[in-house]
């Protein structure tokens, strides 16, 4: 009987009204979209140095999810960039205007919300460093791969006096258990490949030549299961993590803007500007 | 101190109202019931081929859990076919009536129920294949050991097109954590039992002769621990799930159904069915 | 950008209003307190002759939670005594007054809630044996560091026919997951130092005469991340269990002096008391 049901079609033939559906028409700055023409999309981050999230990049993250999901099944996330990404743009925590920076928040807790609950396989190609804001998309995909060698993963948000938000807190406990997410999220732990694939953290380390490959064959395996119980299953798993994500929003982004408006961390981000932009000179 | 602790007799003399009474009264026609005489019973499925639970069968099991925690203190679950349960029999899901449907949904709640908030020690013996449903009722134990070889774990119901419910997400999650049950409920994964071990999903992997020896051994260290303590302690931690289980009772059974009256599950099915036929021919 | 982030300094200054508070004005019978110099106190237990909690020692441990968090930004409990806790004090239990037990109920509710809740750092350097209450404060702590060779930690409320509470069980399930949570409570498992560390109990295991080295050197690395960032993540991670056991306060301690006074417990307890006494002669 297990036989038989191995040698069913393990995909439903599904309707697919998006087929000639193109993101083409779409112009991306910061971001291009690959269509692999196998039922995902390659959406591959471009914003140099190091791909940090202004409000213009999560705006453009946004729509190409928006994008994926009509014209794919599922989608790979990565960079083009030698990071993966270093997470929020420091300039718009330093000294913003309520209203830019309540509209910055809003929409990195949205892209943050809207990956997380896309019935899209998502897939994380980790080419490179990835903490704070960078791990933190991550963690909203189906399944994360990362690159051999010298990089880091983590949310390091401890280390600039800053506190990753409740719903950032939680994905982490939820992907490598309550204990460890507490050790390393209070001393911003910045863990290399093999230490963040040994507690979970990711799920792959591949060689970075072979990371694409590694990716469209983690794809494929996904896309063969039926795509409604496996949709259907994603959305019923992670329903009370959205569900509080939402309820707790407009409380997150007060703590979140009143954490930013600190003289402290405003005297923080101001020094750690000097020293970048005494570096780059 | 530690050591005079240790020399204290660890069951308390408890008053043992049940012990003359025996289920040989009831006559079961899918499983057989043996009193060990050990303080414990071992219930056996044999519905053939392959263990799979219609109405009947649910029944008869809801009844074996009540007679054991009538006569004993514990209770092992096994088979004594090649598999050890194949899950839900198609037929129930195959075209059912509403009502018929609602009634068979019903009782299988209820058995994952009472297995689940059973005072009883209860231990798994996987002597063979054990997806889906099969693999729901020994999540609902106490402890799992499994046999050696060629054989499966797991909850595949994504292969179908179906989702495995919410209580059986969520106890799965517990038993393996939450990032590797989005990952083996969203892809179907069946486990070999080295696998299964390796991620907590079963406890213990021994040769197939030695399952019984096992349990036994197994069995003996949880009724050597004074009964009051320890189902106290498993009604404390378990008392969450079931409360949640119950309140959602019916939201559960309304999200089956409407899956199984599915046309595209429906078809799936009929295509499953004569597969299944033409191979018995 | 990365090195850039890693040569600014980690701790922010924090105006320290507390450096020329000290505890030393507050006598102890059953603990001291010493302040190392380096923004961090050392509280060593000694109650002979196993540092079991009445209520009077739960009360002075509370009252030094306090004083540390006045004075120091770290606290490392650990004991002089060759026991690191036996936990309860087993005279408190026996045929105690009601006012008496539910004082000395809620004095350990109000310990483990302080520990639990407190923004200092917290290691916990297990030296000796840490059975039920033992295991139970190093539980409410950041960080544990257990001495190599013959001791043990763990639950065994069952042994005595006893249930951890809830608040308890929790913890314990917070630290190693749920499953095992389930397995050694049930079985009230004392594991040895290298078990324990296997399954996240406790985070190092060290050879005895390295221990305050080993927590010294843990301390300095919690203590550089800034202040600020480290506590406010601590809150938010640990709010949610916090907010639990103050609602379920009442219930847990309704629940536990029922299970005390119930006579099959208090004959367990003359029993042991008398097998304690006849060994001490």
């Amino acid at each position: 009987m297990l036989r038989v049901l191995q040698r069913l079609p393990r995909k439903l033939a599904l309707p697919s009204p998006h087929h000639n559906i193109r993101c083409a028409s779409t112009t991306f700055e910061y971001l291009d979209i690959e269509d692999t023409g196998n039922e995902y999309s390659i959406v591959r981050m471009h914003r140099k140095p190091v791909n940090s999230f202004n409000l213009d990049f999560i705006k453009e993250m946004i729509e190409a999810v928006d994008c994926c999901e009509k014209t794919s099944r599922g989608m790979v996330l990565t960079s083009s960039l030698k990071v993966f990404s270093a997470g929020l743009d420091i300039q718009e925590l330093y000294n913003p205007s309520e209203d830019r920076l309540q509209e910055f928040w809003n929409g990195f807790q949205e892209l943050n919300l809207r990956l997380h609950s896309s019935p899209l396989v998502t897939v994380a190609v980790i080419n490179g460093p990835a903490p704070a804001g960078g791990c933190a998309l991550s963690l909203q995909c189906d399944y994360r791969i990362m690159a051999e060698g010298k990089s880091i993963i983590g949310l390091n948000e401890t280390h600039l006096g800053l506190t990753a938000p409740l719903w950032l807190c939680k994905v982490f406990a939820q992907v490598v258990g309550h204990r460890l997410a507490e050790l390393h999220l209070s001393l911003g732990t910045l863990l290399p490949p093999e230490e963040a694939l040994s507690i979970g953290l990711i799920d792959a380390v591949v060689p970075a030549d072979q990371l694409m490959d590694s990716a469209d064959a983690e794809m494929k395996k996904w896309l063969a299961i039926p795509e409604l119980g496996r949709s259907r299953t994603k959305g019923l798993l992670r329903k009370e993590y959205i569900d509080e994500f939402v309820s707790k929003r407009e409380e997150d982004a007060q703590m979140f803007t009143g954490a930013v408006k600190d003289p402290m961390l405003q005297d923080v981000l101001t020094k750690y500007l000097q020293a970048l932009q005494k570096r780059s000179r």
